[in-house]
């Protein structure tokens, strides 16, 4: 349990009071907070309720979406992370997981070079906030639109470029779990001290929709065990992060849920 | 025009005899047959349709799904697979395009090696009736259920362990667009003379359904004149088949749809 950490949005009904008082009743200690669910709250205030909880902030969710066809939709981009980079440092969070972002009418090599540039424009700030930046490779099936990084190898690539201890990987096993070099990749990225976050949900089969059809753990097809103990092999100790977008498990008791999700993660992920 | 192809399931509103006749009237002069789209006529039938309307057969869809839990599963898809090379040969079609299955509950290591064994026992039927099989890789958000061969890195390793002139790859540009390799994959393929089948279509965005919503060429995020270019200089100069599964597009007029496909193909493929 002492790994366990529970995205905001993966009991999304339950405003983040109600999420922080009944993760720590049921032993959680871990929250990645989304940065639509801070609201009524500033972000100080929130980080002070979590911690006042016993819990610890682990990323806020999430910046990015860097490329665009004009190049002051990217500029307004940039600002919109420094503000994420500001909430997230308010929060107490150490990193900010990316969403790189892709655009349509333009090569995936072009969105990668902005996003590329984007990341670079904010490093200085994020250093002087003490905030990491943590690039999420997405799913191929989100190349279209949200990603144009959709593997290890290409964000570790990306991160390489960059060369600044302030950026690294989220590494989240609903993207990745297909990639037949997952667990060489995910060695390589704790080697070149990249690996920053660890995310788990499942595979439905079949899938019914693009973005909020997530499975539980255990309820898919994914290895999860097996990709634990790869990831743990790296000397990984942080965080095993629940995150489901799913409109079937928001539909449900959401204090059920919990339980569930509990039970899952013993059961299926470590 | 002279490359062009068109997939019966393109046009599925038709029936074969419709879809060679409004082909040949529109000058197309290639066309690959779905398996469910021969009947009530007998392959052999079919082919002669085909090619008394000057047209020539590209591929038979499709073989595969070879993965299963249990093994007298797995030998009941090989003998189907015999089933389906028969047909292609009856048809005239050199070769039969493989969507290679995965089985949820076990690793896509182990689905890829069900997959490696049972082309392996197809190879002396498919040598004896003297047509290819064209393993497609298929893109990574169906390894959960439809195939463990997700990239042409995967599809090339696969034949080379089969080592047989009768195994090849079709490539699909619905599920390797998004990779970063593509180019040097489509070259490496050519050279060791696997490039089989070239197919068409376009990626959506949004994509609504995970099988039934692709795009006619030019409506979504693929750069197709980009592809069809590495694909020509690889020295492939075999026909380009449009592929699309669409609800929408099979709801419209088929004949205007198939006017379309032709200009689309003009102005966004070749």
């Amino acid at each position: 349990m002492h790994r366990l950490c529970i995205h905001t949005i993966t009991t999304k009904p339950w405003s983040i009071a109600e999420a922080v008082r009944n993760y720590a009743a049921a032993g959680v200690r871990h929250i990645t907070v989304w940065r639509d669910a801070i609201a009524p709250h500033t972000p100080a205030e929130a980080g002070k309720l979590i911690r006042d909880h016993g819990l610890s902030v682990t990323s806020l969710c999430r910046g990015g979406f860097f490329p665009a066809l004009a190049a002051a939709v990217r500029v307004k981009a940039i600002d919109e992370n420094r503000r994420c980079i500001d909430e997230a440092a308010a929060l107490g969070a150490p990193h900010v997981v990316l969403v790189c972002g892709a655009t349509p009418g333009q090569s995936l090599a072009e969105s990668r070079k902005q996003i590329t540039d984007g990341i670079a424009a904010l490093l200085p700030h994020a250093a002087a906030a003490g905030v990491k930046l943590a690039i999420e490779p997405l799913h191929p099936m989100y190349a279209g639109d949200r990603s144009a990084v959709n593997t290890m190898a290409q964000a570790r690539t990306l991160c390489r470029s960059l060369a600044s201890p302030h950026v690294g990987i989220a590494a989240d096993t609903y993207h990745i779990w297909w990639d037949d070099d997952l667990e060489n990749q995910l060695t390589l990225a704790a080697r070149e001290n990249l690996l920053l976050a660890y995310h788990v949900c499942d595979w439905r089969v079949p899938t019914t929709d693009f973005l909020n059809d997530r499975g539980l753990m255990g309820e898919g097809a994914i290895p999860l065990r097996a990709i634990t103990a790869w990831v743990n092999r790296t000397g990984y100790t942080g965080p095993i992060e629940v995150e489901i977008f799913s409109t079937r498990l928001w539909a449900a008791d959401q204090h059920v849920f919990l339980k569930n999700i509990i039970t899952a993660y013993r059961d299926h992920v470590i």
